[in-house]
């Protein structure tokens, strides 16, 4: 029988559950709204969801990604501002006590970094930043073929550079972070303030501008000028090979891409630019699942 | 006898060279002026500068920063723009030829870094960015313990990250980089157009504050927001341990902290900001040949 790995994404309202085989392909996949559940709900739905996809098979290892600030070595859950009852739970010694296989702990948007690094859109870069378009806006950096997490695990947060510093103010407490402009709340929010199509999230607010809505086209190039400024410094800083976009702004990209490659050009240095390309993620909503599986994998050492 | 090794700093207008023991510690100096010399001039100079501080002197290895893009496993000059008689001069092979040591050639800003790293004011820390404030705005990143060039070696750029995107028009080309804000020469062009004193450069502006000239601490006030805007993005993304500010503002710190530290206290989350500490370079001057010896020692794998 082949090698069995089991990937998990705990978002704020969903729970992913994945068996992937040893080369990390989703083989089986569950899911259950988490969103209402309290910390000792979430564990019980992380149990179900691991026994239901593995069934009979042996699981060599189980990697959970966790929206908030983890401790990897310890596997425990520091902050997790959108599942408060995790805040301060021991998340990876708990499962591995009740499942009997090794568990490793990772912030989410580390996962969907690893995944689209290793079997996505950043394969066969060294140096990348992962960027989620949702809620918020998030980020994972592979620098030089690792995942870097920062003393703190807390590295990767570019949703709260400052961007346009006078700008408006951000749930964060600061002004004109990127969050401000290139998440899909922010995106959906111009565009009910310009009046454009916004009922369905920032997707409806994208076909609106496929079928030549104005408003809609606007408010997608102010998010695009967005990436594109921001992403000029980070290549100038870290000399990145390539940033891929996720989250649910990632099927804008096309949209994205004109606005923010103008402003990439006239900001970035010649060489490193030479260097970059971006674009889309691959495996969409399976990137946290296969990352946080390949996670698992390194922590054994495998 | 004792171990002794070789750094030099080579800048737009001076070159200075240093014999260091086994420590790293300064045995002895040597300087000259570079400005007005072709590409064949500086390798002279830098020949007899190393000769000058080695005297009888047994040396180990040199290690040489330039201000420009290297390419150190070749130890070639890539691009140079303040000293264009260097750029494509394989200057690594060059000097290891004629003096028949090993010879490891590093970026300036790099050079320091490693220098205020490990031997100044970013002593035990692993994740340390070290910005000189002088001409421009330079940046040397140190991460997880070890010096982060990036795959083409132009990490570091921090000097040109959009601050203020919509800002004046920067020599790079693109609006409101750092360097407009916080590079020696913003600050004494801001206290020209304000008539505050500025004749001696940024130091004298700096004098001019501390004797309670308003238009000088102003200045001053507003290169310090530039700082802590951009820190708080840093330690956001990079979860810093800490910045060492270096070059000729590094004497103005104590006039800049304050204002920064508000802008970076506002925009940076409380976990990183937790642990990041800041302040002004140790080494001063010598922090660029101390760095560039420990680069070529760590070359030679000792």
């Amino acid at each position: 029988m082949s090698e069995r790995w089991v990937g998990a994404d705990l978002g704020g309202s969903n729970l992913r559950v994945a068996l992937l085989d040893g080369e990390h392909r989703v083989v089986r996949r569950w899911r259950c709204a988490v969103g209402h559940l309290a910390g000792g709900g979430v564990l019980d739905a992380l149990r179900e969801g691991v026994r239901a996809v593995a069934g009979s098979e042996t699981v060599r290892g189980v990697g959970v990604g966790v929206p908030g600030l983890v401790d990897p070595l310890r596997g425990s859950v520091r902050v997790a501002p959108n599942l408060s009852g995790l805040s301060g739970v021991a998340l990876g010694p708990d499962l591995q006590r009740d499942l009997g296989v090794p568990v490793w702990v990772e912030n989410d948007v580390n996962a969907i970094a690893v995944g689209e690094w290793a079997r996505g859109a950043g394969r066969g870069a060294r140096t990348v930043l992962v960027l989620t378009l949702g809620t918020g806006v998030g980020g994972g950096l592979i620098l030089d073929g690792s995942l870097y997490r920062g003393p703190d695990g807390s590295a990767g947060e570019v949703g709260h550079m400052p961007l346009y510093p006078r700008g408006p103010r951000c749930a964060c407490g600061a002004r004109g972070c990127l969050e401000m402009y290139a998440s899909a709340t922010a995106v959906v929010r111009a565009a009910q303030a310009r009046g454009a199509p916004a009922e369905g999230g920032a997707l409806s607010v994208a076909r609106a501008a496929r079928a030549g809505n104005r408003a809609a086209r606007q408010v997608l190039a102010r998010a695009g000028r967005a990436l594109g400024v921001a992403a000029a410094g980070l290549v100038n800083l870290l000399n990145l090979d390539r940033i891929v976009v996720g989250g649910g702004l990632a099927g804008a990209w096309d949209l994205l891409e004109p606005h923010a490659r103008r402003e990439l050009e006239r900001r970035a240095f010649a060489v490193p630019l030479e260097r970059f390309r971006w674009g889309p993620w691959k495996l969409g909503d399976d990137a946290g699942v296969v990352g946080a599986s390949i996670l698992a994998r390194e922590s054994l050492g495998l």
